[in-house]
């Protein structure tokens, strides 16, 4: 029997993508009242899965939502959801909404959350995407404040990034680079932002009002293990454009290099030193993970 | 046979609230990356119809989409819905997302535009929230700024609006009053706010970053026809507490009397003369539009 390349499992109960369903009186649906948290798999293995469900709790609790399923049930069915699916790289996404009730904004009316786990088989992204670099532009929709909604959290209201990337896409690039109220850089619309600049390594620090990325986390750590200076530090637009090197980061993609912002190029407009190097450790990094991960899934019985 | 108390129509097809579902790849669940609009009936009647289709092609233009359906369609669906069901005072929401496809935060990945419409039955609001009136908190939560997401926008990202009625809840208040970036009142979670001065009208200008309530434009109007004073003008929090009268104004709850904010009564802590006033002129306003309306909808055989 072949095993499927995606695959949904909603409250528990697992389906093909074309039977998973949300009812339209679910609060996701209606106000983006939920929270999610991504993440994928090497080998099979979910990639730091404690620490994104770590991100989900927090997430929640800034929402004041109170996450009904415990970690232990959560990690089983992720685990039993990979096992379940054709190849060894997947896409994990985790939805969990207020779920459903009377129409109206008062979570109180919610009757209970619910839970969406999306599983498909991640394909490679182009080649070409690392060897040149991507491209990125400045936009004038400003990043949503942290005092209106915190992006730290990944909820269910995403229009402010959809709409910077649309903007991004018009002008045929990659990505957008979100500016906060003081014209600071924040980040993309779906990745952290970093330059080098003389070696130096910089990017926005949490109160520039940003998503603190799991990878932007273990790149400052890997950086600093290797003595190289990593500093977290808020700088504009500008700066980006007339630095060395250029890159984001993601789970997803782990560290991609920008060759090019508002139609100039970084450094020499390809892909540099720093960055290639930085990818290395990083490389080596999720080997080293993974290995752990594996031992301590067949201890606790999540694979063979 | 029956009626029912509640309807969805998805894509054209009607179906029972308890079948009406989305799927979980649609943008509408995954990013709020969806439109919407509500009206309601008076004598089994929508009540400013294409002044809402209007809004809903606003809302949609503000997000770069164009909606698929012609404006008959909508509103030949709508009257539709309303002939089956039960009771002549209806709730309908109008929901247009952007459809399903590809995870992605890319619009350009969806595979075509969904429509949803939700009918219920109206249940009248309590009267003592007219008689007593209700009240209002200030809320830490910064009202989103026109630059960041518009919130002339009714989308699927209402989460900003969720949490501060979530504290005014917890506050055991009705609603939450939020202030922009200047501290200026902006509107509640749900509803335009306005203040009575000396006999003088004032709610919050749509530079302040609120929605453009039709019930604020017809009460703009109405005030006007009678030579009262209305203005439209930023006020702060302070203000509003000080002012003679307060209230708010929808679609659904019309003219809703404030008596209490921060748990300070405003003026004598009862529903005002200038606001019951209005409410009266309003009523007789809603009445006249109704019987315009139907004439029109009797012609265009939409009823009978």
């Amino acid at each position: 029997m072949t095993k499927p390349e995606s695959l949904v499992c909603i409250n528990g109960n697992f389906v093909p993508p074309e039977e998973a369903f949300v009812s339209v009186f679910d609060r996701g649906f209606l106000y983006g009242d939920s929270v999610y948290d991504v993440t994928l798999t090497y080998e099979g293995i979910p990639f730091l899965l404690d620490s994104h469900l770590d991100r989900l709790e927090s997430s929640a609790q800034k929402i004041a939502m109170e996450i009904k399923w415990k970690r232990e049930e959560l990690t089983k069915l992720i685990y039993k959801g990979v096992n379940k699916l054709e190849g060894d790289r997947h896409y994990i996404r985790i939805i969990i909404t207020r779920g459903g009730g009377e129409i109206g904004l008062d979570p109180n009316l919610s009757d209970g959350q619910n839970l969406f786990l999306i599983f498909k088989e991640l394909e490679p992204y182009p080649i070409e995407w690392y060897q040149k670099g991507v491209s990125l532009v400045t936009t004038e929709i400003m990043k949503t404040p942290k005092k209106a909604m915190d992006p730290s959290v990944k909820s269910g209201n995403y229009l402010n990034n959809v709409l910077a990337l649309q903007k991004a896409k018009e002008k045929g690039a990659y990505d957008a680079v979100m500016l906060n109220h003081l014209g600071n850089v924040t980040e993309s619309t779906s990745a952290n932002i970093w330059l080098v600049e003389k070696g130096t390594f910089k990017t926005p620090p949490l109160s520039a009002g940003i998503l603190g990325g799991l990878t932007r986390k273990s790149v400052l750590q890997i950086g600093r293990e290797q003595g190289l200076e990593m500093r977290e530090i808020d700088f504009n637009a500008e700066t980006l454009r007339q630095a060395d090197e250029v890159f984001i980061t993601s789970s997803t993609r782990e560290i991609l290099p920008i060759t090019k912002i508002d139609g100039k190029p970084i450094g020499k407009g390809i892909p540099g030193p720093y960055t290639k190097t930085l990818h290395n450790h990083y490389s080596n990094f999720v080997k080293q993970i993974i290995q752990e991960e594996k031992t301590k899934a067949i201890k606790s019985g999540l694979i063979k």
